[in-house]
């Protein structure tokens, strides 16, 4: 067959969730573009925030996503942004997550050339996180962004807090923006049989990396009052080696010793084929599977 | 979003498993075609058979079966094939197979539309079968084919075997063709912990519809003398409607019974991403899932 098409996702963050207008400005970028497809883009007034879902061809994602940037510094006053989440930038969070056919190592490549570019385009100070970055403390997206776009004039003075590119000092009105690389999250949810908020907790910490638990799994108690039942709330960081079927059957287990039983499931957004079909693959036991038998892959490549 | 593109399978047999030159002038009908995707060709050199696997959108996939019957008339004659898989035509069978956006309805539409189109342009009587048979003993493709190429001459001149399309005589070297709408079948195959062929046979009876079982699954016992064990071969034929994981657990049920564990199972071939991911939502227990969280579902949109 000809050569593998290679697919990006690209999922950022804009410090904007009211205004429809300065809204569409920056979704449009990701619209008619040849290479380049808008899943989905939600916002939240509360938070004040924009997250768009874009998938598409390296080349063409990088100019979109420079593009987007450009219309987010234009339409956005961060000096006046309030909301519930926290910022730093008018394009507060740039993450790149390999789809099919490209490499983290590619991923991370995308992630600077866009960091570069947007960063000399925009005077823009820019950090790179995750996957991509450069120094430990930069991998955690807290780490970078505690402080917030109040703080971040000062903190960006500190020798240690010098931007990956761009000007060591905050865009005026945009602030300071990070851009990384990161696996797909899958948002995932066991609903236990019991409204005990003292067991979900305990069996969150156990299955949690924090705590000693599975890697690539974050884990919270939740109640759901509206069903008088507690929920463990997952996010899954990397679910080629935190199987998702993993973290439920371990979830199963430390529940029994409470004497409480999984009553149902639930997957948050969009989730990647393969975190599915790999469970499938488990439960039934099937032998020598690749994922190059499921019809789909096959059409996409 | 924009209208949502149909995509239609298509995997016709054709009476040539040996003679690559030929092979590869009936299959480069659907290479570099705009709208249709050639995923796979397998020959088999003992049934003397091609077997091709081709998506695409339905006008393009129509227009390039009805090139590549064209192709297999010109260069087979029937009167000279020998192979071990019966077969009654030089095209012998062409199923039409809803993928995506497309129903069963629009798959017998462009049954008809091929086997009309076909049958006039090359002078070929045309059977319609499955879901797109005109009559209910010709839904089974067996029924059909039954006196094979060399029977067929006799057998068209009956009344009751009168052709849909084309003349009520064969086409004196590509003899008949079959042509009609399926789902997609799902070759899935259970393996169970003893060498005992009496447990298998009688496991299989109790599943499959033949005898009792579940409506869309056809299973025989097999011996898998390599490894010392036996196994549930099935072909399920609608796995909408009897899913993968029904028909594994009733094999786990009634294995129990003879003290017998399943210890692996296989896919062979292509399956459609569904069918795996709503054996996963099951065992996860997930509530409210929709295939439109599949990101790779929505990336084909």
């Amino acid at each position: 067959m000809s050569q593998l098409k290679k697919i990006i996702e690209c999922v950022p963050n804009f410090s904007e969730g009211r205004d429809m207008e300065k809204i569409e400005k920056i979704v449009n970028s990701f619209r008619g573009k040849e290479g380049v497809k808008l899943l989905d883009y939600s916002r939240d007034e509360d938070h004040n925030r924009l997250v768009v879902t874009v998938v598409g061809e390296p080349e063409a994602m990088k100019k979109a996503v420079i593009e987007a940037m450009g219309a987010a510094i234009e339409v956005i006053d961060m000096t006046k942004h309030r909301g519930q989440h926290p910022r730093m930038g008018a394009v507060d969070v740039v993450p790149f997550i390999p789809v099919k056919n490209v490499s983290m190592t590619e991923a991370v490549e995308l992630a600077k050339e866009v960091a570069k570019e947007a960063s000399e385009k925009y005077g823009l100070p820019i950090f790179l996180y995750e996957k991509a970055a450069t120094q430990p403390q930069r991998e955690n997206l807290a780490n970078i962004r505690k402080g917030e776009f109040e703080g971040m004039a000062e903190k960006i003075k500190q020798p240690e807090w010098t931007p990956d590119y761009g000007p060591a000092e905050i865009h005026p009105t945009a602030g300071v923006t990070a851009v990384g690389a990161r696996m797909p999250l899958v948002a995932f949810n066991v609903n236990l049989g019991t409204d005990n908020m003292e067991i979900a907790n305990r069996i969150a910490k156990n299955i949690r990396f924090l705590n000693g638990g599975l890697r690539y799994c974050k884990a919270i108690g939740i109640e759901l009052k509206d069903r008088g039942i507690v929920q463990i709330s997952m996010n899954m960081t990397d679910y080629t080696k935190t199987a998702l079927y993993r973290a439920f059957e371990l979830i199963r287990i430390e529940a029994k010793r409470y004497g409480v039983s999984i009553v149902g499931s639930e997957i948050i957004g969009l989730v990647p084929m393969e975190a599915l079909i790999d469970t499938a693959v488990y439960y039934l036991g099937v032998e020598d599977f690749s994922m190059e038998q499921i019809l789909e892959a096959r059409m996409m490549e």
